[in-house]
């Protein structure tokens, strides 16, 4: 067997929500269960998840509040992409051991008709990566870059939560179109793998106190492309940095989704003066290319010219905790949650 | 002679920028001053200016900013186009007698080497409607609402400052493809005029004191295409009601050209749950595409799917009135100074 011989036990531990947060999430939001494990019926086949996402997005949909996704209701299992193995299956698309990746949430096993499951090969890469690198964040870092950044050659692309799973990508994207990327990101640990591991032109830290100025040293000719994934302060300053006909592929406001009362853009007007083109994306909305785009970025991975980082939890327990360290941003590259 | 007999004066009053205004312009930031006619030499042509466009963009200038364009110094001409006729030429293209359009400023004459001037002919459309329906204001309202906006039948349009200039041809363009055409306008007269004369399907009042609600009720099916004019607390309670994949041409921020600290967009988030498109743009870098603009506008106008009005104030010495009355929102549509 694939993962190694382990004894099944009969039960399933999952993670509800609790609470909605009022501002940070906090553990207590949380609450672990323990149930059976789902029985597949006609048709279906039992997955073991061995690694679940964590991402930023999952933030919002602990809130009460429309969007573009349904809400998690309290005493639902947490919603998240899950790469795993089949255990049992009725389903002849499927078979014991095959390695998938779905979207069974916050749990350790899942039940499914074979909808939203996808095949994977953990020889081609590493069945993590295709949570990361070569899963929905280099996805989203590949559409947000190419389909609304449209990056050209000799241009300075900057992107924010660099050393993240998307940030990360959408910069090694940059570089490989022939761009100045710039990253930022907090602290120097970050910063230093930014540039030495994933191959930035520069990377400022936006915790030392001159964003404004280390970011016009960092970008001297000016900001063509901006990948948000933060939001707040920083994108303020980077609102004074840009070029005429800027782009910015807004991907995230990360700095913002624990505010009560989120900080929005008050320098909104630099955006009509530099005639800037800024699109709100979700690569839900845009499945029909994530073939194209998980080929060519296990291209590009196996190329050498896509590198990727993973933080690793251990433990479905221990999962609220590494979400809210998450949303802190302590963790580098891509955040995962060992199940096994 | 097209205009009527008229005795040239010798002199050309023109109108200068005294002072940067902090805040609201006000008359005393503007000053007359009276010249001599230009002469013109070799290969140059003489134009009186008949007419002058009062445009919010010119609060822009003013300012000791960097911008798209270059700011108007303290003692220059106030920058603006002009509708008017060729006394003298001693340029091939043109002849005593032609109409022509051209941005001459805030001025009675002009000179010029034939750049930038355009021949118009005034009996196709009257030659004020070429500062207006049909000019730069008209080509705005196209390229805002066809190029960034792209509206699909049965969508619903909102456009702000809906009976002004860019305005109220934004929404009976969106009329022309198909779209549900809502206004937002202030008071009531310009309201009804916004429904009766522009066409529009309904008109909300902005100082009606109830815009989130009666928006709603407006646009009963949210909003596909913002049309943005004004910005500030338009804007925000928009932001609430954009429907998924809207667009949102940024075409002005009048409500905030006067403000020290101009207010941005709090509810900035929505553009990302919505997955927004919002694309600031000035026509004066798509001149290309102004031939094909003016001849569609012409031909619309001919007939009479697009209808104009004119605020006409009477002699340059009233421009600086005029002008801060537009930014105020005095003015029904096309705001302009008949210059003799």
């Amino acid at each position: 067997m694939l993962w190694g011989s382990h004894k099944m036990s009969d039960k399933n531990i999952q993670v509800t929500l609790a609470n909605r947060p009022v501002g940070w999430a906090k553990e207590s939001d949380f609450k672990a269960v323990e149930t059976d494990i789902p029985k597949p019926g006609a048709g279906q086949v039992l997955v073991k998840n061995l690694y679940l996402s964590l991402d930023p997005y999952m933030r919002g949909r602990m809130n009460d509040m429309q969007s573009y996704a349904p809400n998690v209701q309290i005493g639902q299992v947490m919603v998240g992409g899950t790469a795993g193995e089949v255990v049992e299956s009725d389903n002849p698309k499927f078979k014991a051991g095959d390695t998938v990746t779905g979207y069974f949430g916050w749990q350790q096993y899942g039940v499914s008709d074979g909808a939203g499951l996808q095949k994977v090969d953990p020889k081609l890469v590493p069945l993590s990566a295709y949570l990361g690198a070569v899963g929905m964040p280099g996805f989203t870092a590949w559409l947000g870059m190419l389909d609304i950044g449209s990056p050209k050659p000799g241009e300075t692309v900057v992107v924010s939560a660099a050393a993240g799973a998307v940030g990360s990508i959408a910069g090694q994207i940059a570089k490989i179109k022939g761009c100045r990327a710039v990253g930022i990101a907090g602290g120097k640990a970050k910063c230093d793998l930014v540039v030495k591991e994933f191959g930035f032109d520069a990377c400022v830290d936006y915790k030392g106190g001159n964003l404004a100025k280390d970011l016009r040293a960092a970008a001297p000719k000016g900001i063509d492309i901006y990948f948000e994934n933060v939001g707040g302060q920083i994108l303020e300053t980077i609102a004074l940095q840009l070029n005429p006909f800027a782009r910015i592929p807004l991907c995230g406001l990360i700095s913002q989704y624990n505010e009560v009362k989120p900080h929005g853009l008050d320098n909104f007007v630099m955006l009509l003066i530099n005639r800037v083109k800024l699109q709100g994306f979700i690569v839900s909305d845009h499945a029909a290319q994530s073939g194209k785009a998980v080929e060519e970025l296990a291209g590009w991975v196996r190329d050498g010219k896509i590198k990727y980082r993973e933080t690793i939890a251990n433990g479905i327990e221990n999962a609220p905790r590494a979400f809210i360290g998450l949303l802190k941003g302590e963790n580098v590259g891509k955040q995962l949650v060992k199940l096994f």
